[in-house]
Order: structure tokens, then sequence, then C-alpha cells
């Protein structure tokens, strides 16, 4: 399994060329395009890591199906899905032209910033807590109490976030989002701040895949959870590249800016990996490469 | 299972109530709206059937999927996702602002009605035996040769179809679409026109699952084409209801508006559905409430 | 004020290169881009003219201030005004992207070919006779019973026109525009394809600019047509151009695709203008220099 | 003239209960619904009013032409044009979906809000004097030194102003709104709280109208911008009723959302009513039926 690992990453290095490193802000230019880092972790809890695996990079847009999954344990399916949709979108991930028009009343999907924006809003506490909150979460997910997020990343993108923060002042001018604007953003904004590796990656999808043990849940079942976060992460997990995606790979998963990407295996299996160089999308472009090898090679695709 | 059946139709036929036979077309507002069939076939080809199972009525959108078999038999993959993209959608399945966007170069999947007209453009043939082809391939598929059209329901569409034919120009205009909008178009209309039942949905189901046994393709595998067809279905087969179906059912399906389901069941197995009365999508209302019934009692959730 | 004509014509020639003639139809794509004619009708009726006066072209767009009229003297005001808008609007002239959305009931303005079009099935008459009372209507403005129609623009309008034709069958199916919308399309190609000259151009300014003298209305007086012709055009003769355009030159003006310009001049007066070379907007590149000249050098600007 | 200002106060009185009186901020909401106030200066300086022509109100939209005039008196026409359009639009003032479309690159107008925003940033001066001049600029023009603002209009603009922030905050995005939003915001919620009276309103019209007399500009003439305000004012200075509002009064007209309107009357005339109770567009109802009737009595329309 290393050795596939080692094999598939050294046949998609490639790629990291014909991609491009996110520069909207400085912390995150200044990434290193030819690292590329895998986890895979198997049913029996093995765990294989290959390559740049303890790099760290910002969590960004993965963090999204973990606050989805705190604001669902703290308002149930029904209170959440009133505030946003779970349609997948041919939009980009930072559209939100649509939320504009008269007969839109949600964000399409939780995995657009729009609807990450309303989902971290949702989740119980006050300001500073609410983000205690999500970072113990995370940690509780991975079993890493190490985890912690990076000031500079999130001041940069506090600074920076104007799109962001347009969004999030027209859904409070139409009532989709309740609450203090900027005080929800900085939630936001930390929460895409929080520094993980590959590892951590792969213990959260193979978290997901073995159906969220050990959560406590009151109105929704784990099995209901479950299928509902790999159903929206297949449909929405990799912005407007999803629909291709579910087809080319099969595997839901949740991708981010920094470049990582986040497997959830069906068979409680669970795959991360980093690969900073983006593609059009905003996907991780050698990192797309590597889950269509292994998807083929090991046989994961969901349709298949 | 017959009792099984039997029962999910008593225990969802009040939901016929709550939907609308549809009616913008005389001959599909004459449908009994209390009409409910379902055949289920599974592994080892046992073939069971409910209520209405006889009944005849037009296969609509369900057509789509079969004319992009034909289509992608016809002239690969790559020429046929060139013209139509496999993007999620939240728009409805007859919108088509987005096509007059400078950057919008292809209709967003075959199954919305702009990206099928294009597909039916794409079978290769002269503007008759186009039509006959495809009729062909349905007959071949659910191994019923007595399968043939309706005139009164062809002519009526051909007759109402303003919006599909603003589309079809629009697209000509675009250069999307490529030939006689007409013609085209006359054939989109006649397809919706096949007349079927739930015997034959449940067997194109089959056929789906089963990886398109007996079919000649070049150069795409069965395999490749396959997971294609699946994926497609369940991120873009109930119009803009896919989302949320593709996570409470998650069963690769396509829905038509004189009320057919057709599904696609993991495990060599097919369902076939029929209840006119529509919800506000555009999908059979208890045609929706029997399959999540089914799904959950046999547990067939894809993501399950 | 002939002179005056000929220098301002010399002094815009170099424009033309900097446009480009209409090629979407073969019979436009032959106009000369050299080709600049003016004519000048003053309060006294004294008539100037300058360059190929006696180029004749077709009216394109031009053509729609008159249906506009006939629409109104055969229906009154209101009833038009049911069916189009008379709002400027920043969309290209061949826009129909807003006629799709839900709160969209009709066209912004006559102007716009959506509009043109919805007007033209206004007009009173069978399919036939419609088109024969438009061209009756433009001989009596122009006193001019020479005029006749190109057969060869009109069939290749007819023929690539399916922009025109997608916007027709949307408002059709949006129940905007009433009527067989072939029939209709028939007509405004038909319209469109009329040949005139400057002089006929600057006969339909000076027409307007009198006060429709000779028209028999019904429910609204000539002062109040008048007006209406005039507000309409400084708003939205010159496509997105028109707000502009009202400021810099300040004459309610419509433009034509083939490079004509007629202006409706203050104080019972016409302007004919002829050059087939157009700039982005799709209005004649020399004729607005020649205007925006004329307008200064006599003081013509309505908000001086 | 008194006489008849008096007679048409009454005549259109009862319009004011057709409309409503803005109620997004609770200091606008408590504005007496009854209150008509007009006052009409003439081309020798006599001064008319009639009704509640001391009630103060805030200047809201209005405030729009005199910052675009002094941004214009700060960086010349090219530079303003460069980040703002002239064109008329039919969405309503508040709108800005277009804005985020990939081929637009600036607000359509300055009257419209996103175009003022812009505008207000244009104006030279730090945070804190950039206020003060705008408001020295129209002591200056209204020849009224005790002209201030309502520091709790201001203060519930800014509180409530999410939509205006979004659209800031979208155009700071796209690279049209260049410095600090809050700033420019502030800025921008300050001009709209100045206090003003119908007197004022009728001296800002007739200053207009006089050519801007006094103002001392660089690049443009007097004669030119004059020009330029009356234009954009007839083509937008009425939201998306502008179309409408230029052909049925035909008076280069800014409304506010207080229910002001200044008419800039030609012949070196002004207009100023106030009437707090707003159609559907946000024009003072009972403001559009006096300033209709002045039109048709005085014959006022500039295309008569």
């Amino acid at each position: 399994m290393k050795q596939l690992l080692d094999r598939i990453i050294e046949e998609n290095r490639y790629l990291t060329e014909l991609g491009k490193v996110a520069d909207y802000i400085p912390a995150l230019s200044t990434a290193n395009p030819d690292d590329i880092g895998v986890c895979y972790i198997d049913e029996k809890n093995n765990l294989y890591k290959s390559g740049a695996y303890n790099t760290k990079f910002t969590i960004q847009s993965i963090s999204k199906i973990l606050t989805l999954t705190l604001a669902i344990m703290d308002n149930g399916l029904d209170r959440v899905f009133e505030k946003v949709g779970v349609e997948g979108t041919d939009e980009p991930f930072n559209s939100f032209v649509k939320l504009d028009s008269p007969n839109v009343t949600k964000p399409a999907n939780p995995m657009i910033n729009a609807g990450a924006i309303v989902v971290t809003s949702l989740i119980k506490g006050d300001s500073s807590n609410r983000f205690q909150r999500i970072l113990d979460f995370i940690r509780l997910v991975t079993d890493n109490d190490s985890i912690g997020y990076s000031e500079e990343v999130y001041l940069s993108e506090k600074t920076t976030g104007s799109r962001n923060r347009a969004m999030a002042y027209l859904m409070s001018n139409k009532g989709i989002l309740d609450g203090d604007v900027e005080d929800i953003l900085d939630t936001y904004f930390k929460q895409c701040s929080i520094e993980i590796d590959v590892v951590d990656l792969a213990k959260i999808g193979k978290f997901i895949s073995e159906g969220c043990k050990g959560l406590e849940l009151s109105d929704v079942s784990k099995k209901e959870l479950t299928i509902l976060l790999k159903g929206i992460l297949l449909t929405s997990g990799m912005y407007d590249y999803s629909g291709r995606y579910a087809i080319e790979v099969g595997i839901p998963t949740k991708s981010g800016v920094s470049g990582g990407l986040m497997g959830v295996v069906p068979g409680n299996r669970g795959i991360g990996i980093y690969s900073p160089s983006l593609d059009i999308h905003g996907n991780s472009i050698a990192g797309l490469g590597i889950i269509k090898s292994l998807s083929k090679e090991l046989n994961l695709n969901i349709f298949n």
C-alpha cells in the first residue's frame, strides 16, 4: 500500500506544474507547490503515509463538513435545512448572484461559501466559544489535541474577505443570516484557518465513513446523518466540478483552497491528500489526479 | 415481495391527492390521478408487479438517459461532453436563462431539457431514422418489440412546446446546437411520446444496473459508461430535487412528467413506478414516497 | 448648410475605419464601409443632402419607432404598454435573459428586439396585410411611394434569425406574445428589410418633430403621442448606449444595424444619416460622430 | 402661481393614501403621511411656497446629484465615468445582482445606490472632511448655512444598511470601489441624512437649471456639466420609473426615499416637493402627481 501511494504520487507529480497556488492572501501564496502528501487509513485502521504527510496547512473549506455536523447536532436537521439547501449547483463556490433573485430563499448547499457561512451562524455558543467548540470538535474527530489555527491566515482572510463579507451582508439583508454579521464572519474566517495535515484529513474521512461513531445526536440517527454527509459531499463537495468528480472518482470528498482533499471512502476508510497547486475550480490539481488513480486502482467508485 | 409492494403502494396512496397531474398538454391531463403501478426486478430476474402495472404512459424525460447512451455509442464520451456538462444544477428542468450568459458554453447536464435536446441532436441518422433508432434501442433494452409512441402526445408537445423551442433556438444561435432546429425538436418531442409501462421501466433500470450488457461500444468501456449513467442519474436525474433525493433515497433514478420513475438499483436490480400526480418539481409525488419506502425497507441507499 | 454637412462628413470619415460593417447576414456584409450620406431638413422644409444620399439600405431597427406608432394607432396607449415597458436598459438590444426571470412580465421597451417583436404582433391585420400596412405607413410618412423591401435581406434574416426566434418563443411561452410566432417573426423580418435612403430617414425625423401631423388617432392626442415617441427615442433609441447618447448628443434618435440614424431634431427638423461601419453597440460609428458634431455646431442638444 | 400650487396640492392629496411611508428605519417611519409641501422658483427668482414648505426631512438619494457634481469637480469627467456608467436601467435602485456578472465592470449610473457609493468614494478628502465638503457644497448651492444632518437617521441607516454594505463589499472585491469600505459607507449614510426642506430643493433645481453658476471647474465647461446632470436626471433620476417619468413629466428630477422631489425645470427654474408617502418604486406618490400636474399646466415637458 505504501508503495502504491509512493508510485501514484510520482505519476501525478507533473500535474502540479499545470496549476497555481492560491494567491488571494499572502499566507497561502507561500505554500510550496512541489509538496504532495497522502495518507490512507484502511478498514482495519492501518495508516499509510507518503510524501509531505507532516506538512501542516489550513483546512479552509474542508471545515464546512464538520461545522455542518456540529450545526446539525446543535439544531437538528429541520432547522438547518430550513436555512440552507442540499442541491448541487453549477455556480462557482463564491457565487452569490442567485441569492439576490426574488424566489431564492437560501443558499444552494452547505458546501458553497454562502451556505457554509449560514451553517456557522447556526452553531450554538457566543462568539468566542463558538469557534472553540469547532476547534474542540475537530480535535475530537481527529483525536489530535495539538490542532490549532493560524493567526496569520485568519487575519489575512479577515482583511481580504470582501466577497464573503458582501455575501453575508446580503443574506443578512434578506433574512437568511441571523445575528451579528462581523461576528459570524470572524468565526468563519477562523475555522478556515485551522491547521491540519493529511493524517488529520484521513481521520476525518474515516470518521464519517464509519458512521460518525461516538457522536451524541438527538433528533437524527447516526445512520441518517452519515448518509446525509456522504450525499452532500458527493453532490457538492468539489464546487462546480462535483458532478464530474462524482462520476470520475465516485468518492464523497471535500476540497479546500489550500490544496487539501478529504475523502470518505466506502467501507470504513479515509483519505487525506495535500498538494497546494490548484485547478480553475479551486481544487488541488495533483490531488485530483491522485485520488482518481486511487479510486481506479482500489476500485473505490461508489457507482461501481 | 409482492406483498411488500402492495403495502407500500397503499401506504403512499394518500400522497396522490397532494399533487397535480401535468396539464400543459391535454393528452397528459387526462391521466387518472389514482393510478399507481410498481414493478421490481431482482438480481435473479424475478419480476414483481403491483397496482396499475400494465397502464401505458409516455416515457417523457426518462427517455433522456437512453438517448444519452445512444449518443455516447454514436460519438464517444469526448464529443458528447464537449456539448453538454455533467454538473448538478439548482435550476428547474426547463430553465435556460443561464444559457445566455457570456461565459456559459453548454447546458449543465443531459437531464435538463436543454441538455437533452443537444444529446438528441448528436444521435446519428437523418431526421426520420434518428427517431427509429431511439425506438429500436428502447425496444432492445426492454426486450419489448410492441413499444410505440403516441401520435396525440407527440403532436400536442410539438404544438405547445414554445419553451423548448426557445431554448433550442438560443442554443442554435450560440453554436451549442448544430443542425436543423425544428427537425431536432421533432425527434425530441417524439422520443418523449414513446409509450411504456412500469415493467419496461424496471427493465431499463436493471439493464443499466447490470452494466449495459449487450451494447457494442467503441471508445468507452461498459464499466465506464455504466458509472457515468448512474452518476448522472444520481446527481441530476430528479431535476432541482436531485440533491435531496440522492440523500433521502440514494438510488440513481430518472423521473418523467407523465408520472414515471425509473430506478437503477445497485446489485443488478431495477424499479419502475407510475403515478401521474406530480409535486412542484415535476416528480411523481406518490412515486417518490414509494421509492423512499422501498429504499428504506430494502436498504437500497447507495450511501448506506 | 450644405457646406457644413460636407465638412462634418469629411471630419468624421476616419471613424469608418474604427468600426465594422454588420456581417451576420451576407446581404448586409456587402455594404460599402466608405459610404457616408447625410440629409437634413430644416423647419422651413429646406432639404440639404451630402455624400451618399441616394444609397439605399435596409431600415432595420429604425422601423421600430414606426411600428410602435402604428400599434398605438391600432390599440391605444394602454393596450400597447400593458405588453411592453418604457424603461431604459443597460442590456444589449438582443438580450432576453431577463425575460425569463419570474418577476419580469414584459420587455423593457419597444426599441429592444423583444419589445419590437411584441409591438409588431399588436399591429392589426392578418399576416399578409399586416406587413402591407407597415409599408404603406412608411410610404405615407416619407411621402415616397417607391419604397419597397429587399427580398434577399428578408430571407437572410429569416434564415439566420435564431436569436430573435428564441426570444419570440420564450415570450409566447410566458404569455407576453400572442399569436402565431413564425407569422409575427415573418412580418418583423420583412419590416426590417424595407429599403430607404437618408432622405426618407430625415423625413421620418421631421414627421415626428412636427407632431405626427396627419395621423388619425382615437384615444391619444398627437401631442401626447409625439412626446412619447421622442421620450422613448431619447431614453432607449440607441440600445445600451442610449444614456450616454442622451447626454452627448441630446437628440431623440433611432439607429439601425445597417448603419442608419434617424434624428428627431427639436423645432420641426429631421436628420437622416447613413454609414454602415458600426461600433460595438451596433450603432453607426461615423454616423455618431456626425450627429455629435451637428448637435454641437447647431446647438441641438435638448438639455442645452 | 401660489394659488396654482395650492390647488394642485389639493387635487393630488388623495394620492397620499395610496402609498406608504418608508419604514425600513424608525426615523423615517414617523414622518407625517399627510404632509405635502411645494416650492417653485421662477426664472426671475420669484419664490412660491405652499403647504408644508418648512417641514424638514432628510435629503436621501437627492444628495446623489450633488455628490456627483462634487466628484466631477474633484476628478474630471473621465475619471468619474471610468468608475460608473451613464445608462438607464430597468433594475430597482438597490439592485446589484448584475454587478457580479463577469462582463460588468461598473454600476449602471450614479443614481442607483451602487453608483452613488462609488461617486462618494471619489470625493477628495480624508474620511472626516469628505462629509464636511459635501455639507458645505449643499450649503453653498442652497445659500443656506443652517443645513445640518440628522444624527438619528444617520445612525439608523448605518445600523440597518446591510444591503448597501453588501453592494459596497462586492464592488470592493471586484476592484470597482477603492478605499476603506466602512469609511465610504459612513460618508454615504451621513450624506443621505442631511436635512433640508422644499425651498432648499427648489434652489438646487434652479442652480442646475441656471448652468451651475459659480462653480470652479477645471477640465469640463459649466455647459457640459449642466447637460450631463440634466441628462442623467432625466434618464436615471427616478429609479426604474425613469423612462416613464421622462415621457409623462419630462423634467430632469431626482427623488429620495424620504419623499422629496427636486426638479430642474428648463428655463432657469426649480421645483422642490415633499410628501413622504411612496409608491412601489420608492418615489413620492403625491409628489409625482403634483409634478405631473405642474408639467402639464405650465408646459414644462422637455419633449414638448
